[in-house]
């Protein structure tokens, strides 16, 4: 099973960007963690602050991944076109948010993305890739 | 570690209430399942239709439990009683919900209980309950 | 034919309470003339105040009645988990309201359980359990 | 006792016009049943596609007929018109629809006539008219 | 000079319509006395129903009369036609209302045809039929 | 007969501020001829910047005119304690304004003084007054 | 091919009304233009400043016509009826508007008919009538 | 004197839940200082969290007491219910809450109950409960 | 201990002003009473029908007395300057309104100036100033 | 004459994304086809998934070609950069959708262009780009 | 060149008032540094708590002025009259807000006078004012 | 000290960009002046119509700069990932807006980046630029 990993806006800056929100651990440093948690799933990364590139990236690999983890950021609450791109393609999305976005500015309650995806999970910090990953595993 | 696995209104009727949204598994099969998957844990489970018997119990397992993963059903959208009974109480509780909450009505997107919660998990169907047992254990 | 009269909260008040509004006769007493206008009907009275036992009994009931008559009152306007317990169950449910809702307050407009029950009775004073039975009969 | 059945637009397309909402007879046969039904009540028959000739008929009819069951269709949810109407005249007036307009859209949801009609039926197909009349019958 | 006096909806019942909100007088009653009080006006009369007829009228008459005094009834508050009407024809026209609109339901505030005429005056009973066409003579 | 003409907030500028809107004529010259026009009626004028001055002068005068045509410029938006003033008071209040009201901005379409007043007259420029005041006058 | 030119309230005063909104050539003119233009399309040309008039005009012809080239005028803001018979007739309706209606007043962007019918043109004059008459020729 | 002293959901924890916002005093002491500041006057305390038995109690006791001070905790802001059992009882009501409510989330400024009940006191901690109490006492 | 009692608008009328609404007795008596009920404690009144006197008002007497008890009357609902300067200064403000203001005009419902203060106290008339002095004495 | 066609976010997916929707062409074969259909015209077609990418391309084609037929997909609803960027160019642009925009979820009536674009077509299909097209010809 | 530094409600007590929003300079120590600084500028400065003193003195000065800087405090969200005076006068008016509007309560993002004016210039603290004074200078 | 201008979407056409609004220099020309204006500063200048490149340009020079003036344009009012990106960087940014956003469109009333800034300078032209710099200057 291969996974795209794709964060959007500003989480290249993971590790110190306000930490007391988003945790002082760059996400460099966990993707190998993650990659040691599960030796069977090939996980691929990618990040970009650009919505379009976000939404061309998830094109090429559609056919190529058998899912999506997608922190989209700040475009989970303004971004119909990636709402749409999660649509358009057959490939199952997990979005995940590290904070919980319920106890944030109202703007945030506004999720865009969700309804496209197959699952959505927030408030884990980092741990939210690594239950997304999982929910790619067979369940119970 | 001990968790309870609390189910609110309707969800007794799992397994025979609209299959093409609930799944059509009752929730009783599927916890022998979960109490397989995670011999570590103690698992305790409570279903209730009252709004006022599931503030009751989380306020009874507060000292005795180490988390609560907590489906409120439609309560999610009407009670802040139960929301300021999350806040009131220290056990973290994570919500979870069957369905992908996102993809339905739109009362459905206002969550007021999201915001004292630890975390929240969406749309995995029964496997949200797997995926927030896992929450509970240690991460990476 | 069997049929669940069910009433909620505040209903038990009936002939005390605002006679204005609602009229000044108990409805233990109408329910006896209304057994006498259906003598073919078998009618089953229930009241409850609380809304997680409303959502009990019609899960009880759910087999055991071809239909419900069913006054939730205030319920009416904030329960999404009567509205769902409706959804849930197969036997068809008549909504009634003894006033005109539609000449009250502007939040009694907000009809939360209406979309999901098979039809809706409301401003004819307690004549609408009559009509509402009468809906259950054949209809020409 | 003399009623008068008030039909506004569309309606002269009933068992033509989208049967999965509507159902497939046309007012006229069903009228002659309705007749039947109720031996003792004369009933006259009106449509119009004009809010202002439904407004017309109104007047000339308030002092005639003992009653109105109005299906306004559509201008239910645009007519302050006919709502004053309603109010202007001493005929009570029942507001019936054909279909449960609370599952449709959300501008269907705003009823502008109702507050000013003596009761409301709607959701049992053509059978809200028997329910109408027979809401002008001597109740228990 | 010549005026017309266009009345909207309901206002051919006035004089036996809600008298506490819209007095006990006929409006041809009052026209005549309108008529002496202004003897060197023309005063021609229309009343309709039809939002449509209302237009045509105004049609009709935009180059026949130097302005129109208008009682839209409810329309004020419901029709764009009859606001792009007044909008689209060079006649002036003052809009009048019996009633204080601003005292009575929260929907007769939404007052559409209101910006396209030379002036409003509501609330002085019949008496702003005389003080609309004492607009229309030469000021101070 | 005795009226007060009451101007509020940046009235004391007609004549030079913003003409196309307000016209070019000072207040007080217009007064004169007000004056002229109605022999047998004293007007007394008074215009204040201030929202408490406003409310003192009406309070005063409560007792000693016959009524008050009042143009409270933008306090007619924001001042409930105006709109409380008019109703404490038991003398008739005329609220104008010289411009079209529902020709501007949308904040100024939230009347708040108008349903506590007498009537309402807007648009026809200073000729407004001579309106009001003729509305104090016997009707027909 | 028989196509039906519906035009609603004002449209006939196209030419005097507004020049600088709607142009300044009467719509008989340029539908001869417009029929020159399509020679083995028929045309048909019916206006009408009445809501019922063109729900009774769609009805009739409902059976008679390949399309219908609608310009409903004000009524596309206010007018469920007018949509509701859109839906209900199965002759595909294409609605043109002379204006850019995005770039004019708040409420003329609540398009009620738009979403029945089978194309939405705007903003190009009258030369919206033959991009709405060419959309129903063979498209490449 | 009796008065019912009626505590709604999660004020069973006072004492030891957010103690930032409510105190760390247990409400069964203060109960007791409350007695005593008031030995003429004979007190009845009930708590709980179901609103169902809320609205039981305040129909058992309607007729046994001389009014009720309540804090309905955050049934204040959903409960319809509630505030028609306030309404339908004649015993005056007093609603009371610890904290301030207007300083704190926007759903809280969202009262309920509050026009049913004789008067409102928010803000003075556990004193709420003495000065609710006193207002029952003749003033001055 | 000293106290400011401050009125806002219009409350000078007190006991002539819409007496259903705000009883029949004027404030200078009743504050008479009011020194006598608390003889230890400094009792100083000033009332204004200026926003800014109001404000005025605080400021001078902030160092001066240990408390306010505040009816805005109309303020509470549209001066944010108030409220910013009830945050201002550090003595303690009760806000007491004589009426129910929740059973009141939607517009009463926005209480700019609650958030600020200590204390919320209204719908007792005028026995809200007494539970307000005593609010300041030493609690139980 | 020469024209530039711009596509927006997932248009590149065309085909194969959401055929019930957006039908089963590729837009590349479609082109073809519209060269075809229109030899006198000179097309550019450009597509891109950057929000960015679209306003630089209409920077530097904008002296280069006469008109501009654009779709821009979801920036639609969400991109006032593009609006911008199109009342910032003089070259005329024509909005296009291939599906009945005003038929689907509710933000996508929220419409950001069109307000500055001479046109707008939606619901014929791939059919919109050559009524757009042709709109930039001769009219009659 | 002369200009009015005038200041709104509150705003005499900077330096004591919530220093942490507000700063610890008291406004006059901060005027004698802005003369230096301006030594060609003629400064003169007002300040108020009244609306209508903000209005009158913006009267008086607005031919003897070349311009204002105006800190409004809270009026800059509720007073309509502030914004019409502004209006209304020829002098140019920077508003300025010493702490950062759009970072604070949702009701302050309601800037009522800012359309009016010239130039807005918010958050610098007192350096507010020398940036507006400074914008009155050439600029390059 | 050095300091990045920062400039939006479609501010690379000033100049050439509706004049009235933004005026007719080019940037370009007015960046030279503005380092004349300040020697002692050094501005580095950087344009993008790509809200991804902007936040990039934000990322890189976050600590090789002491400032940022950023003009944001459109993306203002709709890019959450820009106010994101501020709040994660420690460099303080100023907002500037050439035109009065506030006299504008009012979906440009939705500044989502201002709370995040240092502060904010609107409506000065081109000259806000000048007294951003001059805001990182020491002030007095």
């Amino acid at each position: 099973m291969k996974l795209l990993i794709l964060n959007g806006p500003n989480l290249n800056l993971l590790g110190t960007r306000e930490p007391h929100i988003y945790g002082n651990r760059a996400f460099e440093k966990y993707f190998k963690l993650l990659n040691a948690e599960f030796p069977n799933i090939e996980l691929e990364y990618f990040q970009s602050n650009q919505e379009g590139e976000l939404i061309d990236k998830m094109h090429e690999e559609r056919d190529k991944v058998d899912g999506v983890v997608f922190n989209p950021g700040a475009y989970a609450h303004t971004s119909i076109a990636l709402s749409d791109c999660i649509a358009a393609i057959d490939t199952p999305v997990v979005e995940v948010h590290i904070s919980n976005v319920f106890d944030r500015e109202g703007y945030r309650q506004n999720l865009l993305l969700a309804k496209n995806c197959k699952g959505f999970i927030s408030g884990f910090g980092l741990d939210c890739y690594r239950l997304a990953v999982a929910s790619f595993e067979n369940g119970i």
